[in-house]
């Protein structure tokens, strides 16, 4: 990793990579290969991108949008030969194809239906579908690079909260895996890590999928970083032997007062944190700032299939027919959260007037 | 389960099974295999039984030392044709043997020792040999009924703390599989239960070896009780929905301040505990308090093979190399511990004050 501020490709993982020339080539790292194997796969059609996306090969919010944007430049690629409106109504076609592929995840339709409107919007202009298939190629390019401003903000934000010798405990897989460079909860860490700050990182596993085993401790790992991998119920144990200053953790959602959906597990590491009087912060895009919710109260907690909890692989480790809560989320709510790391800056509590006014004017933060 | 206060033998799983005739068969509950499978393997030789400890076939302080104790009347079984003072320095040598299936199990060599000293002091009145491993048979039935009374005497304790309609949440296993009959922690619900009241228990899987996946929820639901298994990062969300009103989790050893040692993430459910208003409660027999001992602070917490949390049977599920804390223990602060549940009655705080009067009279608890 460089120490000028930008990280060199070498060190954090990339989920997605996009090279020019021939139409343009997409990469997508096989995330459910991780850690066993590296595999990065060239996807050379939107059928393969639907896989990817469905196979949770690409998983993270951010990822998955940039994934569909550049899938649809693939599916378009050998399509330049049409007439123009005919090139936008397959545009549609192949979007509404990939958009299928994880129907709940939002980010998904919102940079598919971001590339259809660029696409209908351009196309007079474009006149040719092979000049408007390079337009579409940037706007996806775009996507990327927009992703990418919006965690290294977020590192900036948050780097100054991190320090020599400190510890810092995350959960789940917020990380470059998730998004593009940096992540969001990883952030912080990469750029302050590339300015020559050294620190531990304690990864959480998180149960019952792994992510921070699989993905977290590795995408830390290959980039340099000292990180020591610990069982959720091993966290309090972490936090009692004064290893851990800091806490940062990505997020779903944040309601209007400042309440956090999150990967399950968040809540009890926001609690512990507070009974250890250790600084919970939780790393997000401002987008991810839903001022239409209330209230934690207000957020729909998605339950899943029991049998990740109930099974390993193909091994069952609970009895058969055990009853099981396997829910995906839990609420974190305001009291509990230091403060929120955006690409803006950092916003604090009083956060129902904070965040208001952040939406409005981002003097109201650091 | 009955409702008389006696717990029927099929209900509640045995770990150890003992039963008269032919110089006496001993069975073991094989828990590697659980919850796969459950099978009852017949112990037939001292080899057998050192397998079946060392092997974790049969685990858990109470249990072990039981196992031990008719591991020595099963290996003498041949014997008793010999001259008692060849008897007795035959059951010294098996005992040694037996000692050195789990070398570090101080319940293993106090059992151990216990049958030594009855055979030692015992000969010259037996008489015969064949009289003695009669009385020895007879001293390790009463090992096992000792524990027996100890798990129905902490029920007995605790019941009272059981209400309709509550939730119960516990950590690992202190069940009738880590002892005889009842448990520890899990004997005031066995007890409840059968008692007629009906409640839900949430059994944290308690990673990384899923004794409360693989064993807790096993033995409670054979019970027939309503048990619900929820993985550890999960606990805090189950306590913000207002679904447990008591914990109660077992203990491997007491301090004189009440500072208490138990299985890795049982600090995190006490802390969270606290945080929502829930009481939580030690259970455990009065020996397993060690006076000698001052504070949490002077207890060492053995670290465990980092194996254990990055791989799940044959299958990795973290990088190669990771560095892993993998602490086997944790110490919950006395502050945190609402009361001990013991054979003799609830030990409350002032700990320090209590549990010194507690061993010079019992009148200190309720």
């Amino acid at each position: 990793m460089s120490d000028n501020g930008s990280i060199s490709a070498s060190s954090v993982p990339r989920s997605i990579r996009w090279e020019d020339g021939e139409g343009g080539q997409l990469y997508i790292l096989d995330q459910t290969r991780l850690p066993g194997e590296v595999v990065e796969e060239r996807q050379d059609s939107a059928e393969q991108v639907w896989e990817s996306i469905k196979r949770l090969k690409v998983r993270g919010a951010p990822a998955i949008g940039i994934a569909g944007a550049y899938g649809l430049v693939i599916g378009l690629k050998s399509l330049v030969d049409l007439d123009i409106q005919e090139f936008v109504t397959q545009a549609e076609r192949i979007a509404a194809y990939l958009n299928a592929s994880r129907p709940t995840a939002v980010n998904l339709s919102w940079a598919l239906n971001r590339m259809l409107a660029f696409a209908r919007s351009n196309a007079q202009k474009a006149g040719t579908s092979a000049l408007l298939h390079k337009l579409l190629i940037g706007e996806a390019k775009l996507i990327h690079a927009e992703d990418r401003a919006i965690c290294r903000g977020i590192g900036e934000s948050g780097e100054i909260l991190l320090h020599d010798g400190y510890g810092v405990l995350t959960h789940c897989n917020a990380g470059a895996l998730a998004t593009s460079e940096l992540g969001t909860a990883t952030a912080p860490m990469y750029l302050a890590f590339s300015r020559g700050k050294r620190f531990r990182v304690y990864a959480d596993e998180t149960r019952p999928l792994l992510q921070g085993a699989r993905l977290t401790s590795w995408e830390l790992k290959q980039a340099g970083l000292d990180v020591t991998l610990i069982c959720d119920d091993m966290a309090a144990y972490v936090m009692s032997k004064g290893l851990v200053n800091l806490c940062i953790v990505g997020c779903d959602r944040v309601a209007a007062n400042g309440d956090t959906a999150n990967k399950i597990g968040t809540l009890g590491v926001a609690i512990l944190a507070k009974h250890f009087s250790i600084p919970f912060y939780v790393a997000c895009p401002s987008s991810t700032f839903d001022l239409s919710t209330a209230t934690g109260a207000d957020i729909h907690i998605e339950e899943r299939d029991p049998e990740e909890v109930t099974s390993f692989g193909a091994r069952e480790t609970a009895p058969k027919g055990i009853k099981v809560l396997n829910p995906a989320f839990d609420v974190t709510p305001h009291e509990l959260i230091s403060g929120f790391i955006t690409e803006k800056g950092i916003v604090r509590p009083d956060y129902r007037e904070n965040l208001e006014r952040a939406f409005h004017r981002w003097d109201a933060v650091e």
